[in-house]
C-alpha cells in the first residue's frame, strides 16, 4: 500500500447525506470522476481519496478527513496543492484547514533548509526575539530607500526586507536598489556595532528570479524574501533547491486569494494571453451560478482593447443530454468539454459515445440565438 | 500623470465609515503606509492608491472602484496580482470583483498569441462549437490513457486533454505519456477522418515546463494546458512569451483558492522551505484571531518530523508599544516585523526610533512564559 497524506476540509452540508458528499469529495480531490469511469482494481484501492473520518462540528458544519495517495503528487510544490484543493477551491462549501503529511513527502521537500537557528546566527542574537523592519513606501527611489535601510541599521534592527510591493519597477530598478540598500545597510550596522541583514524581495519568472539572486549574492546577501504564492509555490521550491545556503523569508501575499470573482480570473487569463480557458459551468459540480458563466464568457469573448478572444470552455460536471442546452447558453463561439460522463461510457462504446457528443454539437441548431 | 487601472473591491461595512475604508484600501495596495510615512509630494500624487468611486449596493455592501498606478507593476503578472489584492486578499471583508487594465498594461501583457480562430484552424471547425475530452482516471498508466485517447480521436473530438491532475508521475511519467498520447490521437484521428489535437498538462517549475514543452514538440503538438494558479502567474507569462506559436488552455485549479486556512499555508511553506514566513498578526490591519496565530505559531515552530523550524515573523500594523505584548504572545523564538509604524516617525527621528524597537526587543523580561 503506498503511503498518503490526509486533507482535512470544513464542509457545509446535513447529517444525512455528509457520507455522500465526503466520497464526492474524495473523488474530485483524487481520480475526478465517478466510479464508474474507474475500472482498475488498482486505481480503486491506491489511488481514490479515501474518507478516514468524518467529525460533525455542529451548526451544519463537518470535518472530514481524506486520504489522498502520495504518488499523485510525485515531489511537485504545485501539484500538492493541486491535489489538496485545485478543484474543491471552486466549491464554497469546502474549506481546506489542515493537512497532515507523510514521512516519504516530508523528506522530498525537506522543509527550512536554514532555519530559525541560521537566522540568529547572522545577526548573533541568543534568547531574545529577532527584529525586522521593512523599506516603503512604493515610488521611493533606491536612493531614498537606501537613505531608509541606513537608519533601521543604524539603529540596529537585525533584518531590514524591502516591501513585499517593491519589485523592479522603473523608478527602482531591483539591480541598483540592492546594491545601493545593502551598502547603506553595512554602513549603518557599522555605525551601531551589530549585524544588520538586508533583505531584499524577489518577483518575476523564474530567470527574473535567478538574475535577482546572483545580483544579491554579488552584494554578499544571504536572506531573501519571496511571497511563494505570488512566485508560484513550484519556483519557489527550486529557488529553495538551487540556493540551499540562503535563507528565505516567507511574504503572506495572496494567502487570502479568498474571494477573488471568476470574472477577474477569466479577465486576467486572457490579457495573460490564454487562448482558451476552461472553467466550471453552472449546473455541474461546482457552484457557478448561469450569470457568473454568461459573465466570465463575455469577459472572454467580448471585443478588450486589442486582444484576441479567448474561447469559453465550459466544463466540471457536463453530460451528453445537456449538449443542446449548454450550446444554447454560450452559443458556438465556445468549446463542450465533456470528459467524465464520457469516460463512464459502459466499456467499448466511447468512440460511438465521443461520436454522438461530437454530432450533438456539429448538428446543433443555434435558431434565433445565432 | 501617470496611467492607473482599476480594482472594483466590494466592501462589507458601514455608510458612515466607508469613505475611510475605501481609503486605507487605497493605501494597503499601493504605498502600504499611512499618510505620514509619505513625504514626497510625487508619491502623493502619482502612487497612492486614489478612490475613485464608491457604490452603495445594499445590505451592508460597497463597491469600491480604486485607481492604482501602472508604474507600480511594471509588466510582471505575479507583481499584477500582487498589487491587485496581495495583502487585501487577508482582509477578509474585501472581494476582487472586477479589473480596468490601462491601454500601455494591455499592450505590455498582450492577451492570447493564438486566440480562439487559430484554435478553430487547429481541427478545421467552422460556425461552431469545438469539442473537447479529458484523459483520466489518475493512475492508468501512459499506454492505458492512451488507448483512451485514441478511442476519443477515433470518435472525432476535436481536443483530448490531459486531466489536470495528470502530471509527471511515477505510474505515468510526462515523456512516456505524451509520446503514447499523440501517436494514439494521430491514428485514432486518421480513422475519423478529421484533425484531433492531444493538448497535454504541463506542471513543475519553470525548467520542468521548459522541458515538458520540447517533449511535446518533438510530437508535433502546438496546443498545451497548464492551471496558472498552480504554475505561478509569472511562469505562466514567461512561457506565454517564450512559445507565441502554441496554444494555451487555461484550467482553473485553485482559483478559489479562497478558503485555505492560515494554518494550512504555514505547513505548506515550512514543508517547502521557508526559514521564517512574515504572516498577519492578530490586533494590526487583518483579521487573524489570536487563535489562528497562536496556531500558525505553533506550525511554524513546533518539531514536525525531521524539518527545521521556521521562524515566526508577526506583522501587518505592528506598533512599537505593543513590542511587550507581542513578544509575551510570542516568546523569544520569533522576529518581530515593525515596518509603517517606524517609518511614519516625524523626520530624523527614524534611527532613534529603530534603537528604541531593538531595545525594548532586547531588554524584554519574558517572566513566567519562558
Amino acid at each position: 500500500m503506498g503511503s498518503r497524506l490526509t486533507a482535512r476540509y470544513r464542509v457545509r452540508g446535513e447529517a444525512s447525506t455528509i457520507e455522500h458528499r465526503a466520497f464526492c469529495i474524495a473523488l474530485e480531490q483524487s481520480v475526478e470522476v465517478t466510479l464508474e469511469a474507474v475500472h482498475s482494481p488498482t486505481i480503486l484501492s491506491e489511488i481514490v481519496g479515501r474518507v478516514d473520518e468524518i467529525e460533525d462540528r455542529g451548526d451544519g458544519w463537518f470535518d472530514v478527513a481524506i486520504g489522498l495517495a502520495t504518488a499523485t503528487i510525485g515531489a511537485d510544490a504545485g501539484q500538492l496543492v493541486n491535489m489538496l484543493f485545485g478543484n474543491s477551491s471552486m466549491q464554497d462549501d469546502v474549506h481546506l484547514v489542515d493537512i497532515e503529511i507523510p514521512d516519504e513527502l516530508c523528506a522530498a521537500f525537506g522543509g527550512p533548509r536554514q532555519g530559525s537557528d541560521a537566522l540568529r546566527r547572522r545577526v548573533g542574537a541568543r534568547g531574545r526575539a529577532l527584529t525586522a523592519s521593512a523599506l516603503k513606501p512604493q515610488g521611493l527611489a533606491a536612493f531614498e530607500l537606501a537613505a531608509l535601510a541606513f537608519q533601521l541599521a543604524s539603529g540596529g534592527a537585525d533584518f531590514v526586507k524591502d516591501d513585499h510591493g517593491i519589485a523592479d519597477q522603473a523608478y527602482s530598478p531591483f539591480a541598483e536598489r540592492v546594491r545601493a540598500c545593502a551598502a547603506a545597510t553595512r554602513k549603518g550596522a557599522a555605525i551601531a556595532g551589530h549585524t544588520t541583514r538586508y533583505v531584499p524581495s524577489l518577483s518575476g519568472a523564474f530567470q527574473d528570479l535567478e538574475r535577482q539572486v546572483a545580483l544579491a549574492r554579488d552584494e554578499g546577501i544571504d536572506t531573501i524574501m519571496v511571497a511563494p504564492m505570488i512566485i508560484g509555490l513550484s519556483n519557489f521550491q527550486a529557488l529553495r533547491q538551487s540556493y540551499p545556503d540562503l535563507a528565505f523569508l516567507a511574504h503572506p501575499a495572496m494567502i487570502g486569494a479568498a474571494r477573488i470573482a471568476p470574472l477577474v480570473h477569466a479577465k486576467l487569463f486572457r490579457l495573460l494571453g490564454a487562448d482558451a480557458f476552461i472553467f466550471p459551468s453552472y449546473g455541474g459540480r461546482f457552484g457557478y451560478s448561469t450569470q457568473t458563466c454568461a459573465g466570465m464568457a463575455d469577459a472572454l469573448r467580448a471585443p478588450w482593447k486589442t486582444l484576441e478572444a479567448c474561447l469559453p470552455v465550459p466544463a466540471g460536471g457536463m453530460t451528453l443530454d445537456r449538449v443542446p442546452e449548454i450550446l444554447d447558453f454560450y452559443g458556438p463561439e465556445s468549446m463542450l468539454l465533456i470528459g467524465g460522463s464520457l469516460l463512464a461510457s459502459p466499456r467499448g462504446t466511447l468512440t460511438a459515445e465521443t461520436g454522438k457528443f461530437v454530432r450533438a454539437v456539429a448538428e446543433h441548431d443555434y435558431g434565433s440565438k445565432q
